[in-house]
């Protein structure tokens, strides 16, 4: 498997990735967490395809497997499936030294996170993604969360895994539409890095979007560009990790203004790219061509080119109340070309209502 | 006032400890974290006694200033409070510039330091400790937690505030047996440490114990060997923190098998140093009469001398579940000497039955 080491202040810890080696998680594992329980988490559309593989596997390395299962979707991640899972780490006896492991997408590894990080005050935790937005994305960095009222991710914490194990094999069973959502954050990572990744990115755009064609260096170099990022400013307290909110601060107004019903988190963080391209043009100075470099990479993804069925006031209202927000708006991040990012752009409201204007009328 | 500064990896911070000095509390923050919104959070009893004069204080430095007075009690200390702060910090629109002022005793300052560190993965926290207790210790450190179920603690994680404001005049007002349970992890610092903070506790035990014979050097002292403490293992992982649970590995079971109603923390603590102490003269060869010298110290500060109404067995039951606890058992914090703390004593279920019925029939 391809080995990404994430050397970061609080924790240093592997991802490996690969394809089709499920099988070998139990043994990767003896390595970062040995010995004790391991606890693993999945939802109900996970549970049928990988869990009992899941489960053989840290059995035959000797841990002492248990399991629950959740509901799927968004609406999971929140403080009373939480406690629910504090309930059953309580029941099971689960110690600091025993391990959580976080089987599915960004809604599961973001909640089962969360929980490891809290319960007493951090259990071992280890991330196996299934999803390619949670491969190349949620899995990676330690941010875990539980959404609270419209505020997603408003409760949770940095905690760093013990091991992240990326099974490319996983995608096979990926809906399309959950395929073309990972795309948009590897849409992201190629616009914030440019040069080979992406080139890298352009050849994959250039053909369907099948499980098959996303490789192991393409999610490697993905994983590499993050944690090189986050490794720089674990916490979010210096800025620099800032620069993986590209296409975010909309895309995240648009899932709250849609109630995180319409766009999958991935169509929302395309829109919200479509919408940096176009603000970088006007703001910094981003080549028309280059723009549309951006914008046609994200429809050979297949991401969705218009924002459909929001109010464009709702969407400035919404970024208001970002996280990263300070008390004079939010800062964007936008690119002076591809593959040169700047933060802490002040968008001027009547911007920010325009290239709303202009998602919605493409 | 005495500044002790606290540089811990995730942040470095002061605890500043003087006595009539709350109205300074503004002033003193706008150095740690300027500008922004303040929101109180007390409980019942404190809101009469200093939540005017800490909100005038804020609001004269320049903060927009609000409060949330929650009722009083270790029972609040739980999700669904968490919960209610949460929408609280929500409603306000508070941001991670913002500030969480937890005012009160080592309730609130788990509980909306739990709140501060997770809610937007961590807003600005501030402690304002009014209780011996949390001035010498539950204020200091970063610990931050709601209890679960029978779990003391069992929710939480480690967060460091930007200042510890410790006002001595406080304690004029804190009932006798909550000064009383305060002295207990005084005893606690003053057997870990011997030397001069021993003398000093000796000279306290010595007289009657009452808020005006709580000196500035004291406390400043206690907390000292804190920071000290908690700066070699801020997140328990080298083990060195552990030397912080003299006295309370019996105390949370104690605690636990009373249902958290019968002693008070610091009541519990301090049988669990007389357990503690009769341990270390059977384990570790403390000396007859250093032992006695520090029984004698929990007896001149008024702590309790005997265990009532737990069955011996259930004490030893809890142990073994407490969050420290590996496979093989609870490792004990005991005293080669005073002021000579050795960790991770595995102390034989025969002599852990011993000691706590020689608390039950002294």
């Amino acid at each position: 498997m391809k080995r990404i080491p994430a050397a970061l202040s609080s924790r240093t810890y592997d991802v490996l990735v690969g394809r089709g080696r499920l099988a070998g998680l139990g043994e990767a594992l003896t390595l970062s967490c040995p010995g004790g329980r391991a606890v693993v988490c999945c939802d109900q559309n996970v549970a049928p395809l990988y869990l009992e593989q899941t489960r053989s596997s840290l059995r035959a390395s000797g841990y002492e497997v248990s399991h629950i299962v959740i509901p799927a979707g968004e609406a999971q991640k929140n403080l009373a499936r939480a406690e629910e899972l504090y309930g059953v780490l309580y029941d099971r006896g689960i110690r600091r030294r025993d391990t959580v492991v976080a089987l599915g997408g960004g809604v599961v590894g973001d909640l089962a996170g969360f929980v490891a990080a809290t319960f007493q005050r951090g259990v071992r935790l280890v991330q196996v993604p299934t999803t390619l937005l949670a491969q190349v994305d949620a899995a990676v960095g330690g941010k875990v969360a539980v959404d609270f009222r419209a505020g997603k991710n408003y409760v949770g914490t940095f905690y760093q895994p013990w091991l992240v194990y990326v099974d490319l094999a996983a995608l096979d069973t990926l809906p399309a539409r959950e395929l073309r959502s990972g795309a948009a954050e590897v849409a992201k990572y190629a616009l914030l890095s440019g040069g080979e990744l992406l080139d890298r990115v352009a050849r994959l755009a250039g053909g369907p979007l099948t499980a098959a064609r996303v490789t192991q260096e393409l999610v490697a170099e993905c994983v590499a560009y993050k944690v090189a990022v986050v490794a720089a400013d674990e916490r979010e307290e210096t800025g620099a990790r800032a620069v993986l909110n590209l296409g975010h601060t909309i895309g995240h107004a648009i899932e709250a203004a849609t109630a995180f019903s319409r766009y999958t988190h991935g169509e929302a963080v395309g829109l919200g790219l479509r919408a940096s391209l176009w603000l970088s043009r006007r703001l910094c100075g981003l080549d028309a061509r280059e723009e549309a470099r951006g914008q046609a990479l994200l429809d050979g993804l297949g991401l969705p080119r218009r924002l459909e069925g929001v109010p464009a006031a709702s969407v400035g209202d919404l970024t208001r109340r970002d996280k990263k927000a300070g008390s004079d708006g939010v800062g964007y991040v936008l690119l002076d070309a591809l593959g040169s990012p700047r933060l802490e752009v002040l968008v001027p409201p009547r911007l920010e209502r325009e290239v709303v204007e202009w998602l919605l009328s493409r």
